[in-house]
């Protein structure tokens, strides 16, 4: 809209295309509850007093408040594509994400940050992003992209990025690796259209000096604190405090009696990673508003907290409140106790409606490269040469992802290392699927149960590569390749069949369905697998974290077995000699 | 200062430049005042914990707040170059000043603006400058210089340019004037390093529909607000509510019971306007949130609208706050009742103890260009003919700046107006003085109650030609003359001798000599003035706003006299059939 427009068009000379008479307004600037009608323009509010309208709405009754906006967010934790996502999460009040697609980037880079960005507007969701800056996440695995600062610096001008992403390479801040700050420079004075970059940080329990260090090299931000009292220090260091509520990691209850008056302006509330059926259960930032407040929050604080502090901090001038020259980005809630939301209004337009999303949605871009790419494999190539007696097992823990470096006398046959289901000791592989090298990682795994087939999927953190688990190789083979024929996915196989599966096409990360379905089919994926003996909640979600390579003790990685701590390769068999020191 | 440097010295890795140990932090992040260490390196803030420093100073008892900030500033109207007025004002408190230098870019352009810029270099006072969008003020006026959009868009990229100044011209906005569009579009989507530009507003008492079309365009404050109403107002459109307290206007008790929890973060403190001997008497923005203190606001929110809230809004992010990262501009106070500032660190250096600099300044540049270009002139050019039996007057009322239209019988001698004391009439004249024109407006005053002589001004706004009230021609021209012949300044004619004088040699608008002598040399121009028979409060400062024709009524510039409500020139003489309608 021209700038003309706008200025007629708030002055009255020009009908609006909307009025909402009657509803109690939240400016979330004066801090105010107040009767207000609201005037809109062209997707863009112009006004509190206003004439006429092309259309009137009468809300009496009714609250309205700014959409609530997710300060970080890895949307591919919902396993859906950015409609898809839309679809289930504007319905509860949020209109913008900020987005750091660094599962995606894994495997595609550029492309799948691009991706994400155009995706955004094919649906009634902001989708901001912040760049990705570890990719690869680490030199001990086969990642489908490479993003150095000279790769980014060619996304960070593109509209809608904001800036670079958690720097969860804190050690390579602190100890001044070149890359990394490569990439915190390039967030220093770059954005052409005028937006200063903002770096995001991810630092769980840094403090003292190194803390100081992080934040003095321009980080803005943390996500992890797990306690008031980590939290108190990073804001005293001036990050602001990002409380999360996700599915594994719940901040809130912890955080909040840390807000107060003086303060509050310094927080935001963000869903970091949070699963389909999560969201669909209890909802998105809308939740985490209706906890603080039934915590005892002043509603207007926790709705700036919501909305307008992650636009100030990322500089989004135009969200955050409803006032002139701001997107028509609005909640009509039934009260300010219960805060639920009725209708969703996105640039002015009525979107979503009890819960439900009516605007039409845009079929998401299906990214232009297919991302699985698997070198020659067959049932050999999980075969397990005996190589010493005793080898490393890695010790799952129920709903942990850490492991434990457990050591064994595996059970071997023909001079094969195979699984002994009675000591609950699989197999496990990790094949590499981005460039076609045919790297397979093997080793043995403890903890999940299964008693006979296998479980395998592309959803494997942070490079994404097929991690599997089964009791032979056979059966690995079989759940491997079924992940790789249908493009990415999960993967249940019994005696030689598929007898669950979730295809995750886009990415070998993303569904193309709702995100309903793949609540769905997620289910019947963890319900299959439990059948095959696993006691585990949700054996997909424990084996996609055994290849990250950055949480303790023991992973596998489709280059091979990796001591975290030495944060270094270790071959899978021990000398007898070693024992002791293991 | 190198990121990796930086970084070293936040871990503790280099040893720091200082530790000052034993006092108070204020800390506007996390709304805290506590004991605290902070460790300074290379003049930054690198971190609270620290073991060993090149100094360690203790300043046990005492409490550190981050350095002030006026958020708007006419530096011009404290008449001496930014070296002086940082003498007087950092030992008080403030580190940082917005400014705009609206008054040097109305006689001298870019060249007056990067005068201020480079000033800024020469002293421990961060000069911060908002480009003047009003130059010239008005059509009906010769001024010094033109900056259009597109002069402007030369100087937006410029190293400490923030963004467009208060835009007066809110009915060119509202009216969609091409250039003042163009102006603000400038501050879209400009700056090449990254800040993203602020525009500021100037709307005194402008609402409702008109108010939204000014907000809706981009305008994000307002310094004009003299009461709560109009306040709430601007504060739920979305504008920063800059609270002034100036020599003439002072509206910090009017606004401050606004202020809340909730919204304080929308508030800053400005001095606009201030004289140099309230700046000595009273101070700076130390003085607003003493007062503020002592009207009730809790001392850790007063500082955040004094220093944190202007960084936000500015996007300054390395002010605002004791922090890792940030410039080390602390401030010593006693304590948070009396808040006597009683040490000044800027830049981790100590620049002021005991309410005096003690840094060495540098001289300011001497802008290059002679400001003073006055045509031919004699003292008939001051000779009023008498065209008509009745003439306009202007009628000045004290302490205002807007003046009444009133009509009367001058006195005539020889075919001229005279002027005629014992009914206080006196002539009025406006020199051009930029481009050598020759023009001299011409016109009638009442009010001044010279009994004798004349006065001379170069400070008469906005253009700053040369203003002269007197008794006869012959006075007039030596007052003027005297003004000219020194560059500029104020002076007092008595029986055609000067009997005072205040030369202002840069721009004509500011002196080189430091605060203290200026004022006193006011107080003496001032003095002489009035024993000219004058009962004006300071009659110099009612002279420089006769020339402003935005202010009603009737005004006088170098092109003629000015009806301000028809904003159009208007003959002195008025035909006798004319009388009832004027």
């Amino acid at each position: 809209m021209k700038l003309e427009e706008l200025i007629a068009a708030a002055r009255g000379e020009v009908e609006v295309d909307l009025l909402i008479e009657g509803a109690d307004v939240v400016n979330t600037l004066s801090g105010e509850r107040r009767r207000s009608d609201v005037a809109i323009y062209d997707g863009t509010v112009v006004g509190f007093d206003c004439e006429s309208a092309k259309k009137v709405v009468d809300l009496s009754g009714m609250v309205l408040a700014p959409g609530f906006i997710d300060g970080h967010v890895h949307l591919e934790s919902a396993m859906v594509t950015v409609p898809e996502y839309a679809r289930a999460v504007v319905p509860r009040g949020t209109t913008a994400v900020v987005a750091d697609p660094h599962e995606i980037a894994n495997v595609q880079g550029a492309e799948g940050i691009r991706y994400i960005l155009d995706s955004s507007r094919l649906s009634p969701l902001s989708v901001f992003v912040m760049l990705p800056s570890c990719v690869p996440a680490t030199h001990l695995e086969t990642s489908g992209a490479r993003l150095d600062a000279e790769a980014l610096s060619k996304l960070i001008d593109e509209e809608g990025v904001l800036g670079i992403a958690e720097v969860m390479n804190y050690p390579g801040v602190i100890f001044r690796d070149p890359q990394v700050l490569a990439k915190i420079r390039l967030a220093g004075k770059k954005k052409v259209d005028g937006h200063r970059p903002r770096i995001d940080g991810h630092c769980p329990l840094l403090s003292g000096r190194d803390l100081a260090a992080y934040v003095a090299a321009g980080i803005g931000s943390d996500h992890e604190c797990t306690s008031s009292e980590e939290a108190k220090e990073k804001l005293r260091l001036g990050m602001r405090i990002m409380i999360r509520e996700g599915t594994a990691a719940k901040n809130l209850d912890d955080l909040l009696p840390l807000v107060d008056e003086v303060n509050s302006r310094r927080f935001l509330f963000v869903s970091d990673d949070r699963h389909p059926s999560d969201i669909l259960r209890e909802g998105h930032i809308d939740s985490m508003v209706r906890r603080a407040v039934r915590a005892g929050l002043d509603p207007i604080v926790a709705i700036q907290i919501a909305s307008l502090n992650a636009a100030e901090y990322f500089g989004l001038r135009d969200l955050g409140a409803i006032a002139p020259g701001r997107r028509a980005d609005i909640l009509v809630l039934e009260d300010l106790e219960g805060l639920a939301v009725q209708k969703v209004l996105k640039d002015g337009a009525v979107v979503a409606e009890g819960g439900c999303l009516i605007a039409p949605l845009g079929k998401a871009p299906r990214p232009v490269s297919e991302s699985m790419r698997v070198g020659r494999i067959g049932p050999g190539s999980f075969d397990i040469k005996a190589e010493g007696n005793l080898a490393r097992v890695i010790g799952v823990i129920q709903n942990q992802i850490i492991t434990r470096s457990l050591l064994t006398r595996p059970k071997v046959d023909d001079e094969k290392v195979v699984a002994d289901v009675e000591r609950d000791l699989l197999k496990m592989a990790v094949v590499e699927r981005h460039r076609g090298t045919g790297n397979v990682g093997l080793g043995l795994v403890s903890g999940f149960g299964l008693e006979r087939g296998a479980i395998a999927t592309s959803v494997a953190h942070d490079s994404h590569n097929i991690a599997a688990v089964g009791i032979d190789s056979e059966e690995i083979f079989r759940a491997v390749s079924a992940v790789r024929d249908m493009g990415g996915g999960l993967v249940v196989v019994d005696d030689g069949k598929v007898t669950a599966s979730l295809p995750l096409p886009i990415a070998g990360l993303l569904s193309d369905r709702s995100m309903e379905e793949v609540s769905e089919l997620i289910e019947e994926v963890v319900g299959a697998a439990r059948d095959l003996g696993s006691a585990l909640e949700d054996p997909f979600m424990t084996l996609s974290f055994l290849c990250l390579p950055v949480i303790p003790e023991l992973k596998l990685t489709d280059r091979g077995l990796v001591d975290v701590n030495k944060f270094d390769f270790v071959p899978l068999f021990v000398d007898e000699d070693e024992e002791g020191e293991a």
